[in-house]
């Protein structure tokens, strides 16, 4: 079991559940800025875990994992298991412009390339990006965490926002979960920078909204969003996503919006503690991760846990 | 250019417009059912193309189009391009269950395995099965021509309806092309046989309805929304689909709805003269793969033209 | 140990044989004609093997095993050994035309490419299909079934004759086992389906004649053959073969031919009740199929029971 | 066009039918007994046929072979041909005995993995091996060229013999080219080196016999054969095969035996003017292969010619 | 041809030697901080180059290289050749420490999975790593570019000082390019941080030193060179390397040592304005590089003009 | 645990070591030169190793093998590791003329493309030979053997000679292993037979000379370096090396040399006892080689030992 330099805090406490060491890595840069990186225990037929969320800088966090797999492969380990709790380029699953790279495919090729024999991952974009993979993966998902959370609340006259039709199963799924209604809001994408919430399909107003999305970084969708919600007069915000990037100050700015009660995330993603807000809230998936690498490692099956 | 035996009057249609012969193709079914393909013309160093839609038979026309492929390599074609006017196995694109296949993924290494150098595609499932190839892919969407006949009609008072959230981000597309609203229903699998829409998110009630998806086959999905579409009192129903399977008796079952106006659709599926029906409207891609063959032939963009 | 649908009997049968339970699989088809495998137990780390013969039909049969193969690699099996007791493809063993594939090649190709990670066969078509595979092969001979049960007869004035120069040596081999003399038909193909046998090689007049095949389909070699013995004035004919797949009512064809005593065939591939001839005997393979999984699990030599 | 240091007349008089030149190929031999293999001539982008049948000593022989591929690789050639007029690992087809390798997949592997794209092959042991190659194959026969010359007998009387059954239906379409019937030995294989016929399947007494075979070395099998002959009391004998490797002082051997006419074979072994006896006739592959490689570089049909 | 954002003038300087257009590529970071790139010329069939050395950040530029490499591949580039002017992790070429990886050998095989065809490097680090690439390689030096220079001073008491022995064969080989003798610094590694040379071998004192490295980064070992040669009373020091990354203000603190006459080094790594001292020259590879691409893209040897 | 026909002294002492029985294989030589293996234990399931140094006949060895690996991977090895004492290829090790293999590649790539799992090997010509293999390397040096010799001797004058520049590094080493200086060749290569050393870079007058390189062959650099020695008055001259190839009567040749010693190698290589001199010392690395295959069965650290 070892962890990269993108989350340690993560690996420490999943291997705090596991109560199993976690093995240092040491991560030297040379002077050309090429990176060098050394597993710190033996690997010789053993079953190695590589936690590396691909978290900002995300080509530094990708390269190092390279590294990483390939030394534990070149050290004669009998399986490597690379553990991405957040799987960034994910979210680049098509090629909706001429002569671009499928991210998510190339890098999953990569990282088989390099020698990943399975891969064990938390709320991949789409669903289909499991696809991209030509080795084995698990793919857990954070929402029965984040359902246990809103359990927790009154929701009788709750509502599951999407963002994005494109996102719009999953919000379903969540919504099932909670036994709430669905809405989506319809995005329209100019350009990496432009996106344009059009318009909410489905009932919000007076609701108590949640708003699911996979992952927020900017949060520009959701401000967007937000102002359609309260055009429409919905009740209250909270905010749910699996992967809390809130780059730019996206938690500071979500925060301050008017009628957002709550941010959920996960801890797929370090928030440094200088960046979190009063109204954030981080719910831990080293549980779900552990018990998932506890049952791979014993060739427990791992979809009668989270099926 | 070789066709199978799944669609050789679209394959026929093709050559027509490019004004190329169409080389025949002899299967062979030995005794044990096993099939022998036999291309009928010299293929070395030749810019083979091989049009093959994955419609019933499913299996019998996949091997097939994997025995042609095996002979064109090992004819020593220069480049072997499958055109695939229906992907079958796209909707297999995530693993829903635990211990399946993701077909779509498995097929297209297949394809690859048996020495496919390119793949020209038409309105896949979803635009992520694109990552599933590690060949280059074209992919049209037939949306340009189910647009043009649709604009045709009066379209004030039109919406687009998505059967599903899945599909909704097409159908947003598509609702943009005929500048219309657009609202989706939202459907809950139960198994693969029993599908149950519980609601219809977004505007519909008193409108003329556009029902959008990328493939039909038994059509019980749509049957059931458009139950529920009347039920909201909309105005008049028009099915428009890429892919029009129509397996048991879906055309008959579909055209004898109350409210259906018209049944729209592509010829990527072959559809005998006895299955047709007096509201079904079959529209030609031929010239659109046409086009786009003659553009790989002749490495000029294909992006250009269909972007 | 899964079966799939293609010969459940003998799956079930070699599992009473090892005492293991016979895993479901569960075959789905949606609308499109797609198949969807599901394997019913945990394959996580497991040994597993996937039992399926080559049968009728063929292609939807090597479809099926294809996904399952690919099910059980996503599902992140140990190892994964494909049993097939009959591989139609085999008798595509050569490029005898142009432009055709190799058939027996590139199933082989596919079945790894799919996953597999070994194959246990039993009387491939000719000894040289074995080296089209890249993974390894243990491949089984049902001479010895056959011999055990002609032994019991009265072979002092025996002669085994072969339909084809092909496949003289395996009857050589045969001969040998039983202590008789060999002949063969010298058969000359003009196309698939008009086959002529020129003459007998060998001496046949006055002689108890067991004929030995590979695999009997239509049987109209075989039925030439038994014409041209009658000629040469033969005592009595038994007919034997590993692979009865026995179509177009080739039984029935075979079983009224003047001077046929009966005809041998093993359960590589299954016979329906109703199909079944008074003259016919099937021969199990379930024990040494079964013996040899045994010691493949426990990596014990196969080739020390079977050389 | 390069030869390797195997047969280097050859390659000169297909290079004087084809009128081009023959590139040199520099073989160095380090004191560590390390070859090292220098293609004399600029690669670049170029049609590159490598020409080196696999005659004694074989082994310094292919991996000089799988040098020069991977410096035709190396030095960029646009495409590179293996001419493999003697494949002598071809006889290595199947697994007869455990825990050997099959030579003639695994050389077909090694060839495919230095770089070969594309192989030129005559005569080999069995039509299955062409299947052991993943990359296209042309298979040209020496057939019409031994045929051409027995036109030239008094054929009323002949008889083709093949030596062994798995030789015998290259042996019967040999007879039909001939217009003769066709005989063969069964051969009993106890040890590579104890080979006995046991009996002569077919009439050849009072006969003129032409043995063929693919491929003479020691010629063991065939002076059994001769003797075997004598006592059914042939009129005549004549030897012809292929590859007339004639080790051992096979030739002088052959030549001597009583009833020998003449010794045929073809030059795509070389044979050494002092091995040579005045029975030898050997005749030229350069013709055919020189226009098979005309029609590979220019993209026209082989099979046309040969099929 | 394309450029990546690592070293645009360089880029645009080849293009204009070889008098063709540099087309754009839009590098877009999304707010997760994944990069997307996009081609923006059409690739079909052409022959496409991609430069980008791998200089600071590395990381970044090498992810951006492989998206563009895919990129170029999923646009149906017929040929992607990799330039890399400078190819940092070859420096890591061996595994002088237990489960570290072989950098240089991993990034080969990430850029070949990517989907390069070929490679055009200039001086790597060692002339093994030219062995890491499955892939052609054609590699440059600019050993004649610096010689050229230092040609012009007077060398009639000049000596070549290699400061490692491990690259003391290219200082060996450019000493005869200049026709002087060669000396070289016996280092010790303690770590990546402490290295210390022991001693000089060879004779330096009141010699005209050119010290040759292949890189200079932070330039720690020169430092220490250069105060071992002034213990030796060298009369003057020139320092001379192809690839001049000068980190941490190494350019000021060389400049600034005593006895520096003059800096030489080449523009395969960009070298910022402000970062220039007086002391420094900088030679072009630029002419070197667009005859190599003109005449790979020709198919012209290349080693017939740099051998 | 086998061996091929390379040096089974060696494998039989490392066998002695292990106490582990050494099976046999069994090569054949057919008539066609070709050869065949038969490794005579059962293989399935078992952790094999394969013991064969490529020394010559160096080609014959290297196909015997990679018949070897093919044949345990056939018979279902679970891991094949090569043990390579001597990997002559290693010497081809980089591109240094046009359109030349770099055959230490080549033939890394072949024994993976033929089964190998992983590979022991001693003193590789250059470190960077590592990063030519694919699969997991453990690379055991012998200078600590050689060292262990040395350090009986009075050390208190002597200086550590590479007899090129090449091997500097590797002399460096050792010598800070006896704690003396070093001084090297620096030789200029014309050709491969013409090897000249210009000048001796380092102090060697009236010094206790001790000669290393990784291999001596025909010896003749080092008969040259020892008339240099001479030359400048050394007091004695030992040589010492890992592999003793000694071809071409070396060991009389330089044991004929005035002031040499000693002649000190490892038996990584076989040496007949005819060939053996008085003054030479035979070390031998089988412990060493024994002790890494028990840490690589038991999946101990390879490293913690030799690191």
């Amino acid at each position: 079991m070892f962890s990269g330099t993108a989350h340690p805090d993560l690996a420490a406490e999943i291997c705090a559940h596991l109560a199993v060491p976690l093995h240092p890595v040491r991560v030297s840069r040379f002077a050309n800025d090429c990176l060098e990186v050394q597993l710190q225990a033996n690997c010789r037929e053993r079953d190695v875990f590589l936690i590396q969320p691909l978290v900002p800088p995300v080509q530094e966090h990708l390269v190092e994992l390279l590294l990483m797999i390939d030394a534990a492969r070149g050290a004669s380990a009998a399986r490597i298991t690379v553990v991405l709790p957040h799987y960034a380029y994910a979210r680049s699953d098509k090629k909706d412009a001429p002569r671009i790279s499928i991210g998510g495919r190339l890098v999953a090729d990569l990282l088989t390339s390099a020698g990943a024999h399975r891969v064990l991952a938390m709320t991949l974009h789409s669903p289909q990006v499991h696809g991209f993979f030509s080795v084995p993966v698990d793919h857990l998902h954070a929402l029965r965490e984040l359902a246990a959370h809103f359990k927790g609340h009154d929701l009788s006259n709750a509502v599951v926002v999407s963002p994005d039709l494109g996102n719009a199963k999953e919000a379903a799924a969540f919504a099932r979960m909670l036994g709430t209604p669905v809405a989506a809001g319809a995005k329209q994408r100019f350009s990496d920078d432009r996106v344009q919430i059009s318009t909410i399909i489905g009932e919000v107003a007076d609701r108590d909204v949640i708003v699911l999305d996979d992952e927020i970084a900017k949060g520009s969708t959701v401000v967007e969003l937000i102002s359609h919600l309260r055009e429409r007069q919905v009740r209250s915000i909270r905010l749910a996503c699996t992967h809390g990037l809130f780059s730019s100050g996206a938690l500071e700015r979500l925060s301050a919006q008017d009628g957002v009660l709550e941010i959920v995330c996960t801890n797929t993603v370090p928030i440094p503690a200088e960046k979190r807000v009063p109204k954030l809230e981080v719910l831990s998936v080293a549980p779900a991760l552990a018990e998932a690498m506890r049952r791979i490692h014993n060739g427990e099956s791992v979809s009668a846990l989270f099926g």
